[in-house]
Formats: structure tokens, C-alpha cells, sequence
């Protein structure tokens, strides 16, 4: 099997290896395709390189078929199956895991993180984060589920109600799913984003955009709500002034959800927090309800998937793959396949 | 009657005044005590000179005794009756009104900031927003039922429970008000406050007290809690660090509760809020509910009045009593007698 190892240094390893077979609790899985996601570029870039133990198999948004089972996996798992993988494994012990948020658990690993990923022909992870696909489900859209999910734990966090209007702060994949989820629950939703192309994608998707550079977005929802405000506002950008625009546009006791990455600590308007009773909540990855729901949504036909895959390329590419995500320009979601050179 | 008017550039004015008749719907109240407070140390500083029609009448922390009636008043009020004054005023029309979130009208006008408040000896208000007090209930005591409510609301807003512990930084009136309103819960709470001053009148108050100047508030809490941290942390310093201090204490799912005014954006460490799934709570003034079970816990005795009650002082040494406040040290809460003098 082929095996791309990320080596520090922005760098790369492609190299063929012998698939170990699964240990006990293992199900191994025939990897058909690996998604690259936000936080591989970060560990690209050497942002996480004191956590991720190197060389380093990344990938944490794939599907696949299950290869071969390890000793004591449960029966109802047939070698063959389409399955995804929920890439996250809890100590079961601390007090996010005592409270029931196993998912926030304070010694949280991520499969593709901290563990070894989905960038392989051939991985062995324990079954308890395997996850059944339905069969009419294309292996290409199941390497959607995770973004999907994380979408789908969003708009959960964020109480978003179907009669509810929303702002999303940028367009990249979550931002785009965000608005797909929150649509098909019949919520009223504009995406804020300046790149072109990723609102060409956002239409695709039926998505209201609106462009921060030519537009007063605070004047926008100003005008769309009657002066109300929208009850939420999703700040998927990563930038500062994501932040201030999604604070500007909620109405009292709003709900601002804190979906990006912010390495740095962000100036935020406590004043309007205060005077608008409004709440900042953050969200991080999903439940296994939120995660099987995702799987749903995609067998129902909700995310049109192939308006978010702008390319499929051989697991050999990832170098070229990673650098056009990384030039942010004309990309939404690059697939790795992993069974091709 | 006397009355203190602010008149702008930190200066006030104590004039006698013939008291006007209620106005129709009206309740003309002789008003006992007004107590100071930050809002109204703002207010004098110049801070809100583009909200606040000068010259005015500050005060909206009050007790007196109903003096008159105006046309068209109920008649369970009666000449006599002791009362305070809730002293919000919203519009019923916007969408926080249209919600049932009255106290953020998006109107609100304050008695008191934005209307004639009680710094006079006879005070005209709407009877809407006259609460009754219990007759055993010292008036002295009863001035403090307003940021007592303000306190009730915090907690409320928090969700801490009977069995949960909280952190609550800063120790001026509404902090140590936060602290006994969370003990007569049964909450455990700690309070962090660089003053010595305030943290011996919070010792007197029962609650445990830490010097962030003297002590790691973080590993305090780390041992304090087995390293899960707390689930609620009250920010009432209106300082950047103690913003910092709060989101450092809590645990997964924690709430930061923003009850200070920080007029300038503050950074907060957005990631923080996102690995831990954090809500940072906006809340201001209260409900009618809180309002009146605020009256309960001071009926009951819960809220030590003495220890918080610095000095009385007539109306007419109104500049001292707000220059003793704002120089800081050694007090709390400063009454004014507007009876006397």
C-alpha cells in the first residue's frame, strides 16, 4: 500500500509499505477516500508540530471498506461494508467524559491528529469509531460525513430554530455545509464571504452571499430583519474582523458560535455581549448523534456534494493538493485517493 | 425637597426644589435612601454624557415610603406603604420585548440614567415599576434590594447549581453580592480580589477570598477542583486581566459570565472558548422575578447589609460620597439619606 507521511518542514514522504494487519478490537479499512480538512493545513505548516508526533500519517475525513477485522470485533461487521470513521477517542474519565461531553474530553486524541490518519491504502483503527454507510451512498460523498458533522454540531450548539434566520462568516467547507444544515432545517441563512469563488460555490449550493467588500453587512441584516438582529451568527472565518461583523449583525440575546480556529486571543465587544445579553459559544468537532446524522444527510441527497469537490487526485499528489488549499484561491474540498498511485 | 443634579465636567448641584404632584398613573415616593453606583461613578466621570440629559437627577438604587397617589393609580397602593422602584422602562414593541425579554428592550430607558432617578426627597415614578417591601424590611437595607436583583439575574443567567462551585472575579458590590446570592444556594464559591479592603468585607460576608497579586488563581482552582476546573465564572472587575483570569479557570462546557461593563473590545482567547466548548454569557440589570426574589433574600435576612453599607451620608454631601467611591479603597456602598440635609 501506498502511505503519505507528513515529515515536518512543510514536507511530504509518499512510500510504499506493508499493511500491518488489525489488532485485537482493530477493524481495518480499505481507504477509498481521505478529505483534507483545515487543521491538516495548519499541521502542514508546522502550526501544531508540538503535538503531532512525526512522521505523521494525517487524515481524519475518509471512507472506505472494511478489509479485515481484528480479533474480538463484533460480528455484525462484514468484511466488505462501506463504512466511515468518527476519528475520536476519549479517556472516559475526566470531567467532560464524567459529564457526558466524551467528545470535549480534556485528553480528547484525534484519529489523523495524534494518532495515525486515513492517508493510507490500507488503516487499522478500533472499531468503536467505525460507522456503517449506507450502500447507495458514493464512497467520494461519504469522505463528506466528518466536515458534515462538524456542520451538523454547529447549528446543534447553536439552537438555531427553523424559524430562525442565521449569518454564517465565511465560506469555506464548514461555512458552506453550515449553511446546507441550517437550510435543510428550513432556517433563512446569508453566507458572508469575499472570495468569488467560493460564493460561486455558495449559489451553486442556493445559498444568499454577500460580498464584505462591496456590501455594509451590518446594514444588510439591519435592513433583512427590521432592525431585530438575527438570533445567530456562525464566525467561520478564522480572522478578527469575522468576529466583529458577526457580534455587529445579532440581535438580543444572540447567539455568536465560535466555529474557526483563533490561534490568537481575538478583541471581542464585551459591552454589546453585556448590553445585548448576547452569548459567544464555542463548538468543536460532534457527537456520534451529530456524526450519524451527517451520514443521513448525505444519504437523503442534502449537501450537494459535487459542487464542494472541486478535485480527486492520487494519494502521490497530496504535495500539489495541499498547496492549492493552502493558496486559498478557486478550491473547496480536495479529495485524496487513496487506492489510486 | 432637596435634589442633586448632575451638571456635567464631575460637578453636581444640590438645589431645594418644590416637589411637582404625580402625574396620572404616577406614585410620588418620599425617598428614604439612594444608594451609589458604578453606573452612576460613569455617569459623573463624563463617560455618558451623550446618553444622559443634564442636568439630572441620578439614582436608581431606592427605598422610601409612598407619599402620593396619581389619577388612576391602583388602589391596593396605599399613602405610607414602604417600597422600592424597579427602575426599567421598555418600549413593548421590539423584538427583545416581542420575545418577553423586556430588560433588553432595545429602548431600555433607565430611571435614573436615562429619566429622573431618586438622588431628590420626593420622587415621581410609574406605578409599574413600584415593588412592594415587606414592613419588618429596614429601608436602609431595602436600598440595596436593586443590586441585589442585578446579582440574582447573574446567577440566574450562570445556571449554577446548588452543586456547582464558581469563581467570581472582582469584589466591588455586585461581586460579593454574586457570592452570597450563589452560598444561600448552597453554591462554593471563591472570590479573587486584589484589595484588602473589599476581600476582608467578603470574609465578613462568608465567603472564601484569594489575592491574585499573592497567588496563582489558576492553580488555585486546578487543586480546588482536581483539574476539571469550574463550570461558572463571574467576570465583575471590568478589567482585561480579569477576563483572563475567568476564562482560565474553567472547565469543559464552562460559562463566563461578562456582568461588567468593559467599554473598549477586550481579547479573549477564542481558542480557549472553542477546545472547551465555552459560552461567554452576556447579562444586564433583571427580570421582574429576580427583582422580587431579590426582596426575598434581603426580607430573609440572606444578604448581610451591614457589612456592605460603608457609610450613610445627607444628599447634600453627594460630591463626597461619589469622590470617596471613586477614589476606591475602603468602601463598598455608599447611601445617601435624602431626608437629611
Amino acid at each position: 500500500m501506498r502511505a503519505a507521511l507528513y515529515a515536518r518542514d512543510q514536507r511530504f514522504v509518499v512510500e510504499d509499505r506493508v499493511p500491518e494487519p488489525p489488532g485485537p478490537g482493530q477493524i481495518q479499512i480499505n481507504v477509498a477516500y481521505a478529505g483534507i480538512c483545515g487543521t491538516d493545513l495548519h499541521i502542514r505548516q508546522g502550526d501544531m508540530d508540538a503535538r503531532v508526533p512525526t512522521p505523521a500519517i494525517l487524515g481524519h475525513e475518509a471512507s472506505g471498506r472494511i478489509a479485515a477485522l481484528g480479533a474480538g470485533v463484533d460480528a455484525g461487521w462484514q468484511v466488505g461494508d462501506p463504512v466511515t470513521v468518527m476519528p475520536l477517542v476519549w479517556c472516559g474519565r475526566c470531567a467532560a467524559c464524567r459529564a457526558g461531553h466524551t467528545h470535549v474530553c480534556q485528553r480528547l486524541q484525534v484519529i489523523g491528529v495524534d494518532l495515525p490518519g486515513a492517508m493510507q491504502g490500507r488503516w487499522n483503527v478500533p472499531s468503536s469509531v467505525v460507522v456503517r454507510l449506507p450502500g447507495h451512498l458514493p464512497l467520494d460523498h461519504a469522505a463528506l460525513v466528518e466536515p458534515t458533522a462538524v456542520a451538523v454540531h454547529d447549528v446543534r450548539r447553536s439552537g438555531l430554530t427553523p424559524d430562525e434566520r442565521a449569518v454564517i462568516v465565511g465560506g469555506g467547507p464548514i461555512g458552506l455545509l453550515i449553511g446546507r444544515v441550517a437550510t435543510s432545517q428550513g432556517s433563512d441563512v446569508v453566507l458572508v464571504e469575499p472570495d468569488p469563488h467560493r460564493r460561486g460555490v455558495a449559489e451553486q449550493l442556493g445559498l444568499t452571499t454577500l460580498d464584505p467588500t462591496g456590501i455594509d453587512v451590518e446594514s444588510y441584516v439591519d435592513d433583512w430583519t427590521a432592525g431585530d438582529g438575527v438570533p445567530v451568527a456562525f464566525e467561520v472565518s478564522g480572522a478578527a474582523a469575522g468576529v466583529r461583523t458577526a457580534e455587529r449583525v445579532l440581535g438580543v440575546r444572540g447567539r455568536l458560535v465560535v466555529v474557526a480556529i483563533h490561534p490568537e486571543p481575538v478583541p471581542v465587544d464585551l459591552n454589546r455581549v453585556f448590553l445585548r445579553e448576547l452569548s459567544v459559544v464555542g463548538t468543536r468537532v460532534y457527537t456520534r448523534a451529530s456524526f450519524e446524522y451527517a451520514v443521513e444527510l448525505l444519504s437523503r441527497g442534502e449537501i450537494p456534494v459535487p459542487a464542494l469537490i472541486s478535485s480527486v487526485v492520487p494519494l502521490s499528489d497530496v504535495v500539489a493538493a495541499f498547496d492549492a488549499l493552502a493558496s486559498g484561491g478557486g478550491v473547496v474540498k480536495v479529495l485524496l485517493d487513496c487506492q489510486a498511485g
